[in-house]
């Protein structure tokens, strides 16, 4: 299992009329938890796409349980729990400073050869960096 | 049941690097889809919040067939299947201009009362409007 | 002279924790307002950059005399008053349905060639559409 | 003279289908610079709010020289050169890794009381803060 925690401060931008977080806002700050969880692991996703592998998302679900607002430094926890092969499935847990759970999230997101924009598995470098999380399900 | 379309441009501000629509902005475009509904119905959305009601999403589920590119004019399906108290459901289809679809989703609303953060059933006037469309299911 | 005007209703995802539209959110309405402007007198921005042009902001000024509020209907005038070469200038007005102007705003945009990344002049396709507006400057 | 930098993380969603950083999208880098720069100087921004004053944006303009992309790790450079009264302006300069200067900007905020709507000087408690960095003025 790949486990990483990343955070991330609410910009007044990412507020609405409410004061709460807008509901769609939360994708954002999913997407950098990906983003750093792969940076952590020794992989760049920019790389990655620079190489010829896009990773689109197929699939997002999200609950929201208790409103995020303005300026809250917001702890993602980011789960990668089976070995991704064609599509890698992330979880996420959001929780604010005083450690309330806000938010549990869950994406599926599928390698995609930019050349032919055909699922494929990930490029070997990365492969080998994910085994050494996945190894014992061999 | 009601439903209703509503007509979306996609934004060149709502692409991202991959030349797609941006997986997070798609909940703007449901959240418009939703108060333009209710508009159609004869409620504002704007109106509900001015008298005391806010509805935050609570639930949220997308699926992604296809990408939605720039400047494509999207159509998006809106269906409340069963009568709302304290929750509403919405559930959406949004297609391409080739009639293609694009991406399926649902989201839960929740009626809450501003004055005290409390969930509520929906204001007597919006009531009204409603049980014209789901008086059949008493 | 150019003029356009366009409508535009404002989103909830636009306002922010004050209510207003928050500041950074006028420029993709600016956005849609240039590209609604180009399709009324026959030209496609998506047909533009499928060609090999691309249009980058070099410049954006804007004054915000009033906010806008959520649900508001905008109006907003377009104006390019002088024939454009290798850079083009928008001037925009933004009113509310109450004729209030709440902002002023100024965009530069430079014509460049995708292949190469530099400056050029519009497509020709795209000047003989421009020419019938401004002809009687040469 | 107030000087203080901010370093931010373009995020995939803020890029657009030319690759680069929306243009509208450099508002809210602004945004997190400003509050970040209060923030160093020993104020928070949120307080400011929730007691009493607002700081709308009045005036802002932008220079875009070269563009910035996904993953870049930006150095935003804030300077409020003047001390506050009822308006508050920063500059700012914006640099990619390479030391690339990227853009240029100007904002102008003003101090609003949210009870009236009105202009008013900053809190006190802020206007000593400011005291120190600009008593050399007086």
């Amino acid at each position: 299992m790949i486990h990483h925690t990343v955070q991330i401060r609410v910009r007044y931008a990412e507020t609405d009329k409410m004061g709460y977080v807008y509901y769609g806002n939360y994708a954002s700050y999913l997407e950098v938890a990906r983003v750093e969880t792969f940076r952590a692991i020794g992989y760049s996703y920019k790389t990655l796409e620079d190489e010829g592998t896009m990773m689109p998302v197929s699939e997002y679900k999200i609950k929201y349980l208790k409103p995020a607002f303005y300026d809250d430094l917001l702890t993602v926890h980011v789960y990668i729990k089976n070995k991704p092969g064609v599509r890698i499935v992330f979880e996420y847990e959001i929780y604010n400073e005083q450690n309330t759970l806000l938010s549990v999230a869950e994406t599926v997101l599928v390698f995609i050869k930019s050349s032919n924009g055909k699922p494929c598995l990930p490029p070997e470098s990365f492969q080998k960096i994910l085994n050494a999380y996945f190894e014992q399900q061999t």
